[in-house]
């Protein structure tokens, strides 16, 4: 029963990712899912709006217990940060350029015209934010820093994300890696 | 003669960073110029692409531009870089969050569906960092470090104006703008 909604979700995600909002139209969802148009009405009465916000809280629950995940894997914050861009560096390349989260282009595109978008864009960019705050908290950062490195955290990587696919290469990424592991291996030597 | 083309290519800029490239259409461009459909195709005879291609070219130039002014205005790289992020924080509250630039979501939506846009946003990308690669390198980094450095910059905020639009609130720019004094300061007094 849930299924079907989780498939619609599923790719919804996928071609957001890709193309963004304003280019994944439902036809192409109802197409691409295998779903019949009445079930995607069925679970997203609204439509487009509505099937997006969703896709959105999901692609936040999701990233951000990948990246608790991640992070887990080491003991500093310095080199469980480093990792995980690592990791997204690969992601991105293996994508062909076409990866990196939904989250960025549909902010971007609706950060001014859908409230209801606006604002599953904003509670998921929290829980990525946390799932860094609660690592660098946990490895020694006072709270008031960990919270402030976070941040800074997710905006390199936002936009690290942004220069690897528009050149067609991870290295941006694997430089902001490199960057942060220095800059947090540096303060928490501090 | 060539202002009815600037016209054009200053409304494309306008409507790009408020709604990205898809939302974006040739109608809307020609009732915003007031430029008769005709001069549209008579100065961009291959439509939206070119046009935007061209207007990304433009924004690459502007902002570029806007960058080494502003960088001017301080001798240390640091209290620059962070005076100007400052700056785009101020710019992108006063626009209502719609501001930040076309390039940011241009070049996501465009990443991997048209080459020819594709190719003006790393030119763009390449200007800015080139900027920022040029103050650092004025102001003592080595040159390589200046490379490094001014990827990092960029990224950090590109992501920054993402997060500030997202949460309708110049405070992520801000944290950046500071996050990026400190680790120059350190680094330049090291």
């Amino acid at each position: 029963m849930g299924s079907k909604r989780d498939d619609i979700l599923e790719t919804t995600c996928q071609l957001l990712e890709i193309q963004g909002y304003h280019a994944t139209g439902l036809n192409q969802i109802i197409a691409q899912s295998g779903a019949p148009k009445g079930s995607l009405y069925y679970y997203f009465p609204d439509g487009k709006e509505e099937l997006t916000a969703e896709a959105i809280h999901r692609a936040g629950r999701t990233l951000s217990q990948r990246i608790g995940n991640g992070l887990a894997q080491h003991h500093e914050a310095a080199g469980a940060v480093s990792d995980f861009v690592q990791r997204i560096a690969q992601a991105v390349e293996s994508s062909g350029f076409q990866g990196g989260g939904p989250l960025t282009t549909v902010a971007l595109e609706t950060a001014t015209s859908s409230e209801r978008i606006n604002l599953a864009c904003r509670e998921a960019y929290r829980q990525l934010q946390q799932a860094f705050e609660e690592k660098l908290a946990a490895s020694g950062f006072p709270p008031q820093r960990a919270a402030q490195l976070a941040t800074f955290i997710t905006a390199a990587i936002e936009g690290a994300i942004i220069l690897s696919r528009t050149q067609h290469s991870g290295d941006p990424l694997r430089l902001v890696a490199d960057e942060l592991e220095r800059l947090l291996a540096a303060e928490s030597a501090a």
